[in-house]
């Protein structure tokens, strides 16, 4: 199989799963006891959590280990803390749903959240923020990477105006961290969401980066764990894991970035010059480097995926982290695309496991069943389909 | 090191392990994911879900998996639909702090909590539930077998109880699945919490078993995945090696009961016989197979805990789900224990993989600690510490 679907979830580094391999055996210990396995847990989750601060210049201290990206964003739409005059929350209408579901509820209990709108490549217009900020904003909340086109939003700027107002300033980082360089101190980050298997990482383990002095009331209590701030015993094999993933990210972000994107680019460039009615999605220079986001006129993305899918390519039509597939993507509506081109839209998201020969493969089989859908597309008669 | 810590943390079953290793190696698909490595991961966890669910005698379609204990615990004390006059919870003061603080947190905002108190076993009286049911009560949470003092509680009668008034039945059985039969619907369980790390299977996932018809509100939100009662990228590898733990717990179970406590059995009549001035806690008949608490008056149970493991024996003062391991248990409180006798406090637990030559070595060692820290104490001339 040829797996272009790392923005769903990516491999596990073999690294990773060799610095696990003795949390899953030997190493059993309740990281909260205190003999000797106890211990030995302990001080590895403290040396894991070094690691994930490293990866985005945070001081350990700041990093809260929960489940998965997730349960971070939750924790902070639920942990913030609100009251009578401070009760306005503003995020994007281009966020993933782990924020978008949280808000619903929050507003639906009686806070005012807002949505900022995108321009067609999915970019927040900074000076919206300002528009909408007020004396009773206590949380923006703006994503880093998009998870379905890959746009970067200008993360300096808006912090900028957050901490300019002394508004907490959180930002979805799950598609970006690992993959984009990210200095929280010099970004002016307060809250910052992880999730480990988006970058080689085991799934169900995450962080959240809370700044010092931000304070976050806990959403899961009990054996005061974390500080208190989310209790559970802790997942001692996958936080070691996500500490080594974050690790090797760090040590290889400059040549995996130039590695990836240029296989990114190879793709891109080849579709757009090889199928006709072919237009790339989200911002064309800011933008994650292993995303590729098209939309193809006149194909349903899913026949698409099915047929890249006995092609031997692994493929999405847009955000595989939610099980409402049939649901249109609130990402393109909010670019302004029409119901035909949120239809023909697949995401192509690459990593550093994949090769340039995967992509020309991938190319090839694209042509043939694009042209092959096509040819029973009813609209075909209303687009040129052939490149002359 | 003789692991006598089984209730903290018990070690991965090699099988389970084993079961776990493609999910971390090449079945790195997202489970929403449509394409082949998403169909696979999906069909992994609902084969888990399946293992999980015949554990404890219910259908798949109940089985919600989360992170852990804590958090099914916090799910339902969150979960539950709660009004004007419907706002009473009935728990017991015997409980895991993933239930206590849950409720200290919602009595703060209002809800009303009564604690059920308990005799000198740690036992609480069903007829005390009477007494407190009222008609605003709208759930009762009591715990399946006690993690500190390992006494089981009459979870039958309690049931039928809460049956009869149409109440939603809570147990946290994190303690007791796998270890004793359990089968919800023969007891007339609503809701019941599970953590995969208690029964040989990896940490940071759980379940919580909810009754087709009881509703439950989720905690954390977002692509909506768990029926929308969870959501998050679900941790394939880890849902494997939960489902395959269930799995052997079940085929294993009345072995594995006889063998653990028939090692149980050997240390506490050897530690009565042979140590002076030492209780058995917790109920003598009603308790968990793999569960020793004992009191030796004049030691402080933390010291006994560092000699132990100097002697290469891990055990535990009672609760290692939680750090606060300064705070005096509240479970040995709630029994109506002095401070000498909650001072002096030892919890041994035994697992499958202990032997019979472990608990020899142990009793010798535990008489040679004791008899040390004897020497120092100042209650020495209090006590005789001699069997004669
Ligand atoms: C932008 C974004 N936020 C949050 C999440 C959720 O994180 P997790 O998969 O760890 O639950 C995802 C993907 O799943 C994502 O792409
Ligand atoms: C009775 C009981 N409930 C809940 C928990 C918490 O479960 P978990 O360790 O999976 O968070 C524990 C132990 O940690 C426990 O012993």
């Amino acid at each position: 199989m040829i797996y272009l679907d790392n923005a769903a979830s990516t491999q596990i580094h073999e690294d990773v799963l060799e610095s696990m391999l003795p949390y899953l055996k030997e190493q059993y210990g309740n990281a909260s006891s205190i003999h000797r396995y106890g211990r030995l847990a302990h001080k590895a989750i403290e040396k894991a959590r070094k690691q994930i601060a490293q990866l985005i210049n945070a001081d350990p201290s700041e990093i809260l280990l929960t489940s998965g990206g997730t349960e971070s964003n939750n924790t902070v739409l639920r942990g913030i803390p609100v009251s009578d005059t401070s009760n306005q929350i503003i995020t994007s209408s281009i966020e993933h749903d782990a924020i978008l579901e949280p808000c619903k509820k929050l507003s639906e209990s009686g806070l005012i959240v807002d949505y900022l709108p995108v321009d067609k490549f999915a970019m927040i217009n900074p000076s919206e923020l300002k528009n909408h900020l007020s004396e009773n904003t206590c949380l923006v909340s703006i994503m880093f990477g998009n998870n379905e086109v890959g746009t970067v939003q200008k993360i300096s700027e808006i912090a900028k105006i957050c901490n300019e107002q002394n508004i907490p300033f959180h930002t979805d980082a799950v598609q970006a961290v690992g993959k984009i360089p990210i200095d929280v101190k010099e970004l002016g980050i307060d809250l910052l969401s992880i999730s480990s298997h988006k970058l080689h990482g085991p799934k169900g383990i995450g962080a959240l980066f809370i700044k010092n002095g931000i304070k976050i009331d806990p959403v899961i209590l009990g054996g005061g764990q974390e500080h208190g701030l989310r209790s559970g015993t802790e997942n001692v094999a996958n936080i070691v894991g996500f500490g080594k993933a974050c690790e090797i990210a760090k040590n290889n972000l400059d040549e995996n970035m130039a590695y990836v994107s240029k296989l990114r680019n190879i793709l891109v460039d080849r579709v757009l010059e090889e199928i006709p009615e072919v237009t790339l999605n989200g911002d064309p220079k800011s933008r994650l480097p292993n995303n590729a986001h098209f939309t193809f006129l006149g194909v349903n993305g899913e026949d698409l995926i099915i047929k890249l899918d006995e092609y031997g390519i692994a493929a999405s039509t847009g955000s595989a982290c939610s099980v409402n597939t049939q649901r249109a993507s609130h990402v393109l509506q909010a670019m302004g695309f029409s119901h035909e081109q949120i239809t023909g839209s697949l995401r192509l998201t690459m990593g550093v496991f994949n090769n340039e020969n995967e992509i020309e493969q991938t190319v090839t089989s694209l042509k043939k069943i694009v042209e092959e859908l096509r040819s029973f597309s009813p609209f075909k008669e209303k687009y040129s389909f052939s490149k002359t």
